[in-house]
């Protein structure tokens, strides 16, 4: 489900040309309130005990991880013997990352959060939320989430709500609107809240193989945000089918009904804009504005995205859907013939609404979104999130490229390696991105033990 | 975490003489802006729109599934070959439901969530979320919430937030917390949120079985509520820890370190409690009222239950908290002599504070507390929600005792077939009580397919 988000560096990237800037998260960022606060546990106050919404509750500052080495999609093709492009340019697919067998789920968010909080220079007592969504289990019954609290343990902050959601690539987003309900909640202490979205998608050779990933995002969620989500407009679709799920809880690999998966994602596309559409135009209509919503209201959209080239065919569903649902539709000229509604240049950021579409298999589905706040001024909110991320680029190129070969034998490693005991899993750690955490060693009694690389 | 509301039956035997009545849940249930809701999704609008939060949120109506079989655990211990006493005095069990291999996690909320539907005659378009709390993983990926979506499929109801959350038994928790934020919040579209807690808990033989156990429990949750969540005051603690958990995937059974799970609960209980006392003693100052809060001041305490003895246990401990905790403390005569707080008459409960302590192993632990409505008349929704509960004792007398031999045989097929494909598990069907999901074949693909026993 960290997939949500693989499509933001279209958004991201216009700030790249920034130089890279460690930055602090002042206390500006949240509520006057908030502001007087003191965070400690020792005296946890109720901070926001007026019975409103605070305003612009949404993303405050973005971490992205990914591992270090990936593997060329083209390599991919040769060494499965498939025809030249099937990855390429069938699926859209350009280069994979994937994680050895000493990366965990676990070690991808430690080193996720504590990236986000070293960062953006918060203290670990100023959350008061922390929520982890991912499909990748490897317990059944403790969650991530409590492997977290290790990062807390130094500031004796243990106060700190959430726990661990799942359902294939959905679950980030359910901890980002819970996490976003909490802030405009009672149970709101003043405290920042974070997110984790974090996935090992890896698949059994063949088919579907191409499609994975490794990743992992952590937001910082609170008022006064350069990303707000926009309220009361969300459109969800759930729904019983078996399109990908994870019976066989001993291996790592998911059963996949390919094609009924992907008319399940349109299905989902179709009635969560359907819903979302009703939603805004019923909130415009309150305002005396009685017009369709369509496609050309998002400056930009974000999917989840299973493979790339299903997310094109998803710009094209939109506009049927637009298009369907106009009255008098212009055939001939204006926006059907074209995509320039997606031609916009970077600094029309601020300002614009993105769409976003969450999918998770299984099924559970929603489209909403987010407006970009208006202050794109150096120093403001929305500048810093930029900056923070806008090493993205220089990070993606500085992974190592892996031989189809050495992938297929890591694979393996995986495979063979990932729920054994007494065991020290194997991989170089030379390879990991400073400040990496990694799985250190699985005792008798399966419990994990991690350290972290020097930064 | 269905053991969450284990002790409720204290304060809900209350009413067990009332006859049981199926009830209707009226609209005045919900806020003046719900009533005139129309639910479908074909025009479903944003009906909450003041940045105010609704009044009395919580639970308004409760569910409770138990299986239809039990052990007793007198007869375990001669079959264990124990010392007699080791289970019905040692842990303070008495006796034990257990399921049979045609049930799992996805029918027993399949059976808790349309029993509460159908009891309070909802119809499905009046909710608007549904969240599951379970460490009972038969998917890595797929969402019991999504198998309950067959549920609502004739009420072409899709758009229903929430999704699954785990952390041993705190998953529930954590959903009832996430459902109430969500009425609070923007979120909140006017309909209704149900809360699902189920497991089924069942472990290797030897010392830790006895303390097993299965059920579900559906709460209601929305405005307007006769057990009103009280705002701002919960304690929480959370920390890493390998007390109890699931790290051999293909296995139904946990890791348990018995001995540190009961330091964990007494360190969380000691945090949980201090922190909730803090926070409560914050808002009591600000309204001029300066005294300690103790133990007097809740009139109902449900706790966690891992086996009986440690909740009996847990009440001395929260009265050392006090103690220790008191500028002054009477140790010759008063509270501190006695249980007398806890002995309440059945007609107290309305007003009465109730607090709930919630662990799950891993860990995560919070403390908060209700308020019962002070409208105990009959028709109010109290009255409703008490009624509703009134015929808890007739049907867990009528559940069938099965001698231990039976019982271990059972936990043998559990344990050999419940990651089977191709197969028809085993069990009567005839056993099951009225209405209750079974699962009816698993394919060749691990595809569940279930029914439903006549009515």
């Amino acid at each position: 489900m960290f997939r949500l988000f693989s499509q933001t560096r279209r958004c991201l990237q216009v700030k790249r040309a920034l130089k890279r800037q460690e930055w602090p998260l002042r206390p500006a960022h949240l509520t006057a309130a908030a502001q007087q606060a003191s965070f400690s546990t020792a005296s946890v106050e109720h901070l926001s005990r007026s019975d409103s919404w605070p305003k612009d509750v949404g993303i405050l500052a973005l971490e992205v991880y990914f591992p270090s080495q990936y593997v060329e999609q083209v390599e991919l093709e040769k060494y499965d013997g498939v025809e030249a492009g099937k990855y390429t340019l069938g699926l859209g697919q350009k280069q994979m990352g994937f994680c050895s067998a000493h990366e965990d789920i676990n070690s991808l968010c430690l080193t996720v959060v504590q990236r986000l909080v070293e960062r953006s220079r918060l203290s670990w007592d100023s959350i008061g939320r922390l929520e982890v969504g991912t499909e990748t289990i490897i317990d059944k019954s403790k969650a991530v989430k409590t492997v977290l609290m290790q990062l807390f343990q130094d500031s004796g902050n243990t106060d700190v709500e959430g726990i661990d959601t799942t359902n294939a690539c959905y679950g980030g987003t359910a901890s980002l609107f819970n996490s976003a309900d909490w802030v405009e909640s009672s149970s709101w202490d003043g405290r920042y809240a974070v997110v984790v979205c974090g996935d090992i998608a890896v698949y059994a050779t063949g088919n579907a193989r191409p499609t994975g990933g490794a990743g992992a995002v952590a937001m910082l969620v609170g008022p006064g945000a350069p990303l707000v989500l926009e309220r009361g407009v969300r459109g969800t679709h759930m729904e019983h089918v078996y399109d990908f799920y994870k019976p066989d809880l001993a291996s790592e690999y998911p059963m996949v009904d390919g094609k009924l998966s992907i008319q399940c994602y349109f299905r989902a596309l179709d009635q969560c804009y359907s819903i979302y559409r009703k939603k805004i135009q019923s909130q415009w209509q309150k305002v005396g504005v009685d017009k369709p919503f369509t496609l050309e209201d998002f400056q930009f959209m974000i999917f989840h995205t299973p493979f790339c080239k299903l997310v094109q065919k998803s710009v094209g569903r939109m506009m049927l859907n637009d298009f369907l649902a106009a009255p008098n539709p212009d055939t001939q000229s204006g926006l059907y013939k074209g995509l320039q509604a997606f031609r916009y240049s970077a600094q029309q950021l601020a300002g614009s609404r993105i769409g976003a579409f969450s999918y998770g298999s299984g099924l559970a589905a929603s489209l909403f979104s987010m407006r970009v706040s208006q202050d794109a001024a150096p120093g403001s909110p929305l500048d810093k999130l930029l900056s923070s991320l806008s090493d993205l680029q220089t990070r993606l190129d500085a992974r190592k490229q892996v031989p189809p070969e050495e992938f297929a034998e890591i694979m393996k490693q995986r495979e063979e390696s990932h729920h054994l005991v007494s065991h020290t899993p194997q991989g170089s750690k030379d390879d990991l991105f400073p400040g990496t955490w990694y799985l250190e060693r699985v005792d008798d009694k399966h419990r994990r033990q991690y350290a972290r690389r020097p930064l």
